[in-house]
Formats: C-alpha cells, structure tokens, sequence
C-alpha cells in the first residue's frame, strides 16, 4: 500500500466563533494547513477534499459543505465529500482520505474538519448530540450523551473503586496542558481545591448528571482544523519540500452496537479496542511503542476506560497512572497533551481532525512551549463515535 | 488496482413512505441487497459500510445513521461512515466504496443510501433542497433550484431553440419507461396530449418557475437503494456464486464554483464533463462505447445537457435524439431506462446508488418486462449535486 504522508496541518481557535459561519471557519483552518504546507500558490495540486461535520443542516442550515468550501477556497475542479460518523467524523474523514491516496485515486488531498455548534446552546446543544443516540430505544426516553457518561462512571467507579477527586485529577491534568495551547476553548488552569475546595466551587462545579459535575465533561464549542496529506511516491511531494512529513502508519475502525443495553458488559467498549487493534496491526506496532496519545476525551472518564481499552493500562488501572503522574507531559506516557476535549474543546466535525493535528505537532516537535513531548516516535489517537458505537484510531509516525 | 464487481443490489419502492423511519427503509434496502449477493447468514464478511444520505439531521432529527444501519442489520464490528454530498451523495458513497477495497482497507463493502424527504413538504421540501446553495449570495436572496433550473432551461431554449414540447418529450418518455418499474415513485405513462392538450392539462401540469411546469421535474421522494461490492481477487468471492458480478469500470467526479454566477457560461456544466472523462480515462472506453445511461433529470432539461456534456451529442443536438427517439428503450442509447428521477423519483441520498442498481439490472438481463436494453456492454450513470457544483459519473461492464 502506498504510504501517505501529512505536509500540512491547520487549525482555528476553539470556542465561540458564532460572528463566522461554518465555511467560513473551515476556509480560515484550510488555508493556514495550505499555508503551513507551502502550497498556497500552487493549492490546486489538491485532487480531494474530505470534510467532516455533523450538524450544517441541522443547525446551520446548509448542505452540501464540501463543495461550499471547495469553492470558497478556490479548489476547484478538486473532487469532495463529506464524510460523517457523529463524533468521530475528522478520523473518519482522514481515513477516507488516506484510503483515496493509497487507492491511488489521488495524489493530494485536504481533509478539514469543522462545527459551529454554538449556534444553538443549553438543551439545545445537548438535543442535537443526542440524535447520535437510537431514536426510538434510547433518544425517546429522554437519555442524553451526559446521561449515558454518568451511568457508565457510576459503574466504573463501583466496580474498580474510583473515586470523584480521582476522576478530577484527570481534568486539571487536561487544564494544565491547555492552558499551554493557544487553540484551547478554556484555556485555564484547575486545581483539585478549586473544583472541590471551597462553597464557591461547589456553584462552579455543578452537578449535571450524577456523579459527573461542570468539570468532568468537555465544553460546546466551535472550531475547525485542516490536515493536508499526500502519497510519499507521489511526484507531488516536491511541492512540500517545508517540514518533514508525519506518516500515516496506521488507521483502524470499529463499529458496536448502537444501543449500549444490547452490550453484554456496558464498561467494555469493544470498538474502541478493535479499533486500535486494527491500527496496531497496519502499523506493526503495540501500545508499548506509543509515544504519547491523544483520546477521546468528551467526558473525562473516557480517557480513562479508552486507556485501559487501548493497552496502555490494566482496567481499572488507569487512575493509578494519573495519580502517579505518568499521563502529564514529562511523564511516561503523556495523554492529551492538547488539553483533550476537556480543555481544548470539542466541536464535533473538527475534533478527529485537531487530535491529529496535535499528533503532528509533538512529532514535528513543534508544540508551544512547556507542551512539547521528549522526542516522540509514534502517537495515537483514538476519535469515539456516539457512545462508543464507531470508533476510529489513528497512529501517526516521524518518517 | 483491484478489480470491483458489484455483487448484490436492493432497492425499497421510491415515493411516500412516512410510516417508516429512514433507517427502517435504509435496512429494508440493505437486507434485499444481502439477500440478492446471497449472503444474508454470512453477512459478517461485510467490512465496510458507506451510507448516502443528505437530510438526516435536518429531516428526521437524527445522525450517526450509519452506525445505527450497522447495528440494525447486525453488521458490528463493519466500518462505518455516512458520506454527503448533496444529491450526489449516492455515487460518491460508492466511489468511497470502491476506494476502501481498491486500497485494500476492505475486500467487501455494503453501499445503502436512503431519504425521507417527505418528512417535509411544499415550500420546506424546496428550502431542504436550497441548502445545498450558497447561504449568503444565492439562498438568502430565494434562490431555489427549480430557480436555478428554470434560469437553466430559459437559456438553453433561447441558445439552441429548444421548445416546451420537446422538453416535455423527455418526461414522456420516462414515464414511458417508469411505469414499468416496480420501485417508481409516479408509475403511469403521460402523453404530450395530457400534457398540454386540455385545460385540464393545464392545471394539472402547473408553472412552477417560469418555463418549468409540474411536469419538468422530479417529485420528492422517500426510498433507498443498496450495493454489495466486492474485489474480484479476494477469497470472499467464494460467497457470491448466485449471479456474475457487474463490474465497475470507471468513477470519476469533480467539482465546480459554488456559485453559478461565477460560470463564464451558465450552461456549460463543467464539473460533469470532467466527471466523465475522468470516468472515460479510468475505464479506457469513451461516449461510443456506452450501451444505455442514467442520467440525473431532476429537471428534465438536466437530461438533455448531461447528455451534451458526457458526449453523446453534440450540443443543442440532443433534443433531436429525444424527438427521433433515439434515447427511448429500444433506441440507439436508451436513457433513463428507470424512469429517471423524473418518473422513478428522486429521494436525495437514494439516487446514486438507485442509478448504479438500474445499471446492474440492465447488465444482468433482470430488468422487467418492456425496459430490458439488448445486450447491453457498458452502463453509465451521472449523479449531479447542487446545480453542477459536484458531479460523479460512474461505469459498469459486464465482466
């Protein structure tokens, strides 16, 4: 198979961005990964565009965005698609778009990723996630993503004894790093006293579906991110003569059941495992060779459960590691160092698509200062699709 | 690159089908396609699922389709993705399909795409449909596609002398065609008496934009329609011995500017032109080579400009085809042996992969009683989103 390099990532800042529309934030990402490759003159080279997003008809009334961006930035005769898999839509479009190069159905492609989901805000936001969920078996009843990430950490926690300060401890970990990155929605620290310290906090921290509070899930945000990929046979590749490519080493995806009572064992998430098995396998590599990861993190418990899903910690042992410090930067295997959802935000379409492109940065070596991972070889990223019913994981490499 | 055969097809009746849910009629497509391959007990040999859609989000208030597709016909842990793009979504889900064996990321993959666009109706079925425009420049102004396609047809009259009943010719003849199809939408013949002849006519055959009567355009449509695909050189091959597999020769697609009023030449449709030769180029077969076609008549006069721009006839001479009968069954290059979206319908994310289904009915020889094409080598189908924005043309052979 032919390998695929990534020579150009970009990214806007995640947060409210309602005074932009969706193209709009798409076109700025675009055009800073078309910038950060050296191609903007020659950007027709572009054979293909992917882009991920989930809710343009829903709450930007649009369709049809792919050849709206194509247009807006000038890319045409290029071909494109949409690709949409709810939460996981960026992974899965940079895998439609590392399949159409090794294909050999293009040389070049974009693959930018983008929401504007704080045009409807409160319930609103939490009713449009929650179309991810079964219409009739789950949706009708009023269950909502934070309702199954409680019942999941309400389990989790009685079954391997977690406790809420540890569950906390995860996200001043993802606060610490993204303070450090200049995309992050929320970019300040927390501390375990200020979350659970003072009468304030307790106001701050609200409860929103029990056990999990203000500070156990990620913000709603908007933002978009770009990755330009190209095959490294291609003679196109003298055009990216900038920075060293990341190469695309593995990518793998799974599906489970859509409704999470039909699991036999509801804290076992089977595609997230058979995911990165599949990308282990493509990338001949093992949990032990990964550098440092970007996961899933839209509740915090999932960075947990996908950790242990992944290989890189016993269940139920993954608090251990974020109790001794191993998942900071600086420790032996650094997780989000983006700042994770939690931090940097989670504009649904755009999130596959900025994991990869922290996985870039950190291997590039270019991540902003007291961010930058010691020389890492490989990264993973896992992107979790409804409750995990379609999950993709991406292993990215230096050449 | 691998060789992949279309192994077997599924189709739901297009028209009013509000008392299913879309991914009820999605599964109802994909269980004939399993059952038509033969594989309904081994479907877990599929790998990979591709689903078309447009609307779902905006329409039924649901996303993440594909993972719910996968689940309700026990497809886990397949691959799973939603690809939109516009009306074209069908032929670009299975151009992703095609993409995931040709890489080898897949050996057999399920391509289903479905609508239930009748969910909305009048005005909001055309304002579903115009949020495939340019939101600020075309939408916000009332734009609407029968709009633009009235604009479309009012020139091409003006340039090539084309009359109103010569275009109505067109719809006669798909009607011709559709009522002997099982899954039409509008199953009954029409004549250019009925048409206009009466003042009953009249009033049945109303003006909806100026020249664009009743009769020059598709209904809005529910339905779905699926593929199996699968590379003829994986041991999975084994498991489809019912039928020959239909080859697909050639998929080619490509975009143009957004906005139509950046075309140097409004009526010249770009993007389907390249389409083709691209498709043309991939398959090595050119305009002569091509048995019958299905061609995207969402307005009839589409029919006749596609037809110009894919090279069957030269331009303004593809009338003449239509009067002489030329591209009726029967003719010299049977067009829209289906019915067309015209007569068959048009449920948004369905017609692509509709289209590919009638080719592989006319290749086997299945097609019913009155609408098989002699012997036919190559079938050619033209998926056309937004007005020309992003167009995919598709091939298949008989082995």
């Amino acid at each position: 198979m032919r390998k695929v390099g990534i020579v150009g990532i970009g990214h806007t800042v995640f947060g409210n961005l309602s005074e932009f529309d969706l193209v709009d934030i798409m076109s700025f990402a675009s055009a800073d990964a078309l910038d950060d490759a050296g191609i903007r003159k020659e950007r027709k080279i572009v054979d293909q565009v992917f882009v991920a997003n989930v809710g343009a008809g829903m709450l930007n009334h649009q369709t049809a965005i792919a050849s709206s961006l194509v247009s807006r930035i000038d890319l045409e005769p290029a071909m494109a698609e949409t690709v949409e898999n709810g939460p996981a839509s960026g992974a899965s479009a940079l895998k439609c778009g590392y399949t159409a190069i090794a294909a050999g159905l293009a040389d070049v492609v974009m693959v930018t990723g983008g929401e504007v989901m704080r045009a409807v805000t409160g319930w609103k936001a939490t009713d449009f996630v929650a179309t991810l969920l079964h219409p009739e078996a789950e949706y009708n009843y009023g269950l909502t993503l934070p309702a199954f990430a409680a019942m999941f950490t309400r389990l989790y926690m009685e079954r391997y004894g977690l406790t809420e300060e540890e569950l906390a401890m995860v996200a001043v970990k993802d606060h610490d790093n993204g303070i450090k990155n200049p995309y992050a929605h929320v970019p300040y620290t927390c501390t375990l006293e200020g979350i659970y310290g003072s009468s304030d906090a307790q106001v701050v921290n609200n409860l929103i579906a029990d056990p999990l509070r203000l500070y156990n899930m990620c913000p709603v945000s908007d933002g978009a991110a770009s990755l330009i990929l190209c095959a490294l046979d291609s003679a196109k590749m003298k055009h990216f003569k900038k920075k060293p490519p990341v190469v695309i080493r593995g990518i793998g995806a799974a599906t489970d059941t859509h409704c999470i009572h039909h699991r036999e064992d509801p804290l076992e998430l089977k595609a997230v495992r058979l995911s990165a098995e599949r990308a282990y396998k493509m990338a001949g590599l093992g949990p032990k060779d990964i550098s440092f990861a970007e996961l899933h993190d839209a509740f915090v418990i999932l960075e947990l459960a996908i950790s242990e899903e992944v290989g890189f910690f016993k269940k139920g042992k993954s608090r251990d590691a974020v109790v001794q410090g191993l998942t900071r930067i600086g420790g032996k295997l650094p997780i989000n160092t983006s700042g994770g959802l939690k931090a940097k935000g989670h504009p649904l379409g755009a999130t596959g698509v900025s994991q990869v492109f922290e996985l870039v940065k950190q291997l590039r070596g270019e991540a902003e200062e007291g961010r930058q991972v010691g020389n890492p070889i490989h990264g993973m990223a896992v992107n979790f699709g409804g409750f995990g019913n379609n999950v993709v994981t991406t292993i990215c490499s230096k050449e």
